[in-house]
């Protein structure tokens, strides 16, 4: 039986060696948020029950709510057919996105082919993000 | 006010002009499915409603069901905070995956650290894509 490293190194992986990752609520089931992980930041989160990133643009690991105390708890981790693409189901604390706003997905098309916001933040990342 | 096309052509894409799309079934609220889109296939998507993707293993358009009949009818086109990720919410006709699954996330990590199986197969994809 293979261990759980060599299941998670069993994925298939980008050409830097990232996967993307969906962040989805377990109790509205709102898709939270998208982000990216490697094999030690996948193996993190699932050794600590915590999500763990890998972020392309500070090119450094990130633990979720590290600044902000918005951590995620997993709940289950699952792999599409083509082993490419996670879904992990977390119970969030506070909210998951660093502009205030519980989602990420805040922003709708409308029919005038324009994004609108369409739900209100629930903190203020000024204060969030300058403890 | 912009157009809908500079709206699409204003979004992050990736170095292959690329952009991921979690596709959500509004019934049940289940991830269906990720795969990626580029302009034209997220400006087919909002005119015809119905999910058009750019296949990056086989490099052509494809329409979600245009094999199987398992089409999806778009509710919603959501952006994310960084413009880099789309989530659509739709109808799902027949089932998403093309193993024969409603969903493609029909495995979950078990304790061991193995894929377990935890859907059942609602159609045969030897029958439906021999048609």
């Amino acid at each position: 039986m293979a261990s759980v490293e060599e299941t998670v190194r069993g994925l298939k992986y980008d050409d830097n060696g990232l996967i993307p990752a969906i962040i989805q609520d377990r109790a509205s089931k709102q898709v939270l948020m998208m982000a990216y992980m490697n094999v030690d930041s996948l193996l993190a989160t699932i050794k600590t029950g915590k999500t763990n990133f890998w972020s392309r643009s500070r090119k450094k690991y990130w633990v979720k709510g590290e600044s902000s105390g918005h951590t995620q708890d997993v709940h289950s981790i699952r792999i599409d057919c083509d082993l490419d693409t996670v879904l992990i189901e977390v119970t969030q604390h506070g909210a998951a996105c660093h502009k205030g706003y519980f989602h990420c997905f805040y922003r709708r098309l409308d029919e005038a082919g324009q994004w609108q916001v369409t739900e209100q933040r629930v903190f203020d990342p000024e204060k969030v993000y300058k403890k």
